[in-house]
């Protein structure tokens, strides 16, 4: 199997120009000063459904033939990439087709809906989404869209690497460091090859949340591992459950040793985020800037960007974030 | 009295470039779908000091002489003008000093602080503001820069116009009315110069909280009107009590009839930014988009853009807009 390359990102950025948002790099005096360094923002919570796997996504059904097209497309989850996959259908004319569980948020379904794909709910207890979709695909001949674990999927979500480095540098900026959230590893590994392949001393991290911290043990270990447990983060788009058959050989030759935070760094991080930045960033979002604020990725006398991955967070979870810190 | 025009807004965006960040104009389509036309957001909220009012003091203090930028600047704002000033005046070197009411956000102070400016507090029931103000301009011969009506303060908040108008071309729009929030008229006459020099059939409207609607009710009588009170509205930005000197007769010669919304169509405002566009948008400056989503701007069968002016709201006044709808 020949891994996805610097190319393949070049060539996804040709596919989504125009249509994935470039979203803006931000700074804040305040808090360079606070943490003694440049921090920068790449706000892909600001991206077209709220996060940045609309990028991937699209990317995907670009790629598929004509025939493949015709025949639709079909993913399971639960919170973005479903909004992402649901929404790159619309705008390509693909019919989708999203396997969410029974219990998933009634506003990420709704949103998933709105987009003109259709869903179908699962028993997260009973029942298995995989084999859902798979019978799906085998009845309907609609495509699966994985969620990571695919070149297609990582390139796409590469692209937002290459306008990081090309907005640092516009800001007169060189990167010692980029973080990013993973789950699969899809967004880290797609940034890993943009980032490197345009700038080869920058170092790249995956941030993840204690407890899901799969790839920072797989890349310390050398060998895939797997979490203990399948739920329990507030990051709930963090909880895959171990690195993918793609990503992790890209992330052990491409990135840097993982980042964890606790949920508690997460909520700081939203709060943070809200009150110098203004910017809605939903936990799993959150990561990488929590390890940026705690020093566990170090600012300090350095140049570092983190991704902010998403902003679909609920008014309830959104709140906790806030009453972190008193007005 | 010359009023400024076009080409000193353009001269103003060249002063600002590389300094004002280019904020983006975000477009959703859930919410194009529910209004049933295109709305844009021009995210003035992500601004450096959070808000739109970097540009004018910014170039406000470019355009003073040598000597004048030795001897200084002073301001009188509660707010988001002190701290635009304050950064305008660190990244230029000129000393600023600023007139806070001493019930101010703990918050507001320490950010405005933190840019070096000096802080002088006054007493909101004894004192007045501008005889310290002016006080201190004479004793220190430091400049005086006001919050609104000079033409080199509303020429730079008006940048942010010619970018509303280039963006939204870039994204395939032309765009049949702009609105934004309004106080004294400062960016609502800036943005209609920078857009009716652009696009001569677009209408500009300025969006005003309801007991405050003095540009309204101005331009609906020809002649400046003032409002029966200073304080009562959510929207602690846009409190001046009548349209400025410079910015009526520009209002006059620019604007289309003015839009009033109510203080809960405001936190709903913050509540569809906060769960549509992932923005933290403080009351004042969610105005315009109020006036959008209640219909008093229309929307339907038309492309509009709305200026989100500013980010900076306390965490239990945001919490009060998210508590508007249950997640």
């Amino acid at each position: 199997m020949s891994l996805p390359e610097f190319a393949d990102v070049a060539a996804a950025a040709k596919r989504l120009d125009g249509i994935a948002l470039r979203t803006p790099l931000l700074e804040n005096a305040r808090v360079n000063a606070m943490l003694g360094g440049r921090l920068f923002i790449k706000a892909e919570c600001l991206q077209r459904t709220g996060s940045f796997k609309l990028r991937g996504a699209y990317n995907f059904l670009s790629l598929m033939s004509e025939a493949q097209r015709r025949s639709g497309a079909v993913g399971w989850s639960s919170g973005n990439h479903a909004q992402g996959l649901a929404e790159a259908g619309r705008l390509l004319g693909v019919k989708t087709t999203i396997v969410m569980p029974a219990d998933a948020p009634a506003l990420k379904v709704a949103n998933t809906r709105a987009s003109g794909a259709e869903i179908v709910l699962y028993d997260r207890v009973k029942d298995s989404r995989e084999a859902i979709g798979r019978e799906i695909a085998a009845r309907t001949g609609a495509t699966i869209v994985p969620p990571y674990d695919h070149a297609w999927i990582l390139t796409g979500q590469g692209t937002a690497g290459l306008e990081i480095v090309d907005q640092a540098r516009a800001l007169g900026a060189t990167l010692d460091a980029v973080a990013a959230p993973c789950s699969g590893g899809g967004l880290a590994t797609g940034i890993a090859l943009a980032v490197k392949g345009l700038s080869p001393s920058t170092s790249v991290h995956a941030g993840e949340p204690a407890g899901f911290d799969d790839m920072m043990r797989s890349l310390a270990a050398g060998e895939k591992q797997t979490n203990a447990r399948l739920s329990g983060s507030i990051c709930d788009a963090l909880l895959a459950p171990t690195p993918g058959d793609i990503t992790f050989p890209l992330a052990r030759d491409l990135l840097g040793p993982g980042l964890v935070v606790s949920d508690e760094e997460v909520l700081d991080a939203m709060e943070l985020a809200f009150r110098e930045f203004k910017l809605v960033v939903e936990p799993g979002g959150a990561v990488a800037l929590a390890a940026a604020l705690t020093g566990k990725m170090p600012v300090k006398g350095r140049t570092v960007a983190v991704v902010c991955s998403g902003g679909n967070v609920d008014h309830e979870t959104f709140a906790r974030a806030l009453a972190r810190r008193a007005p």
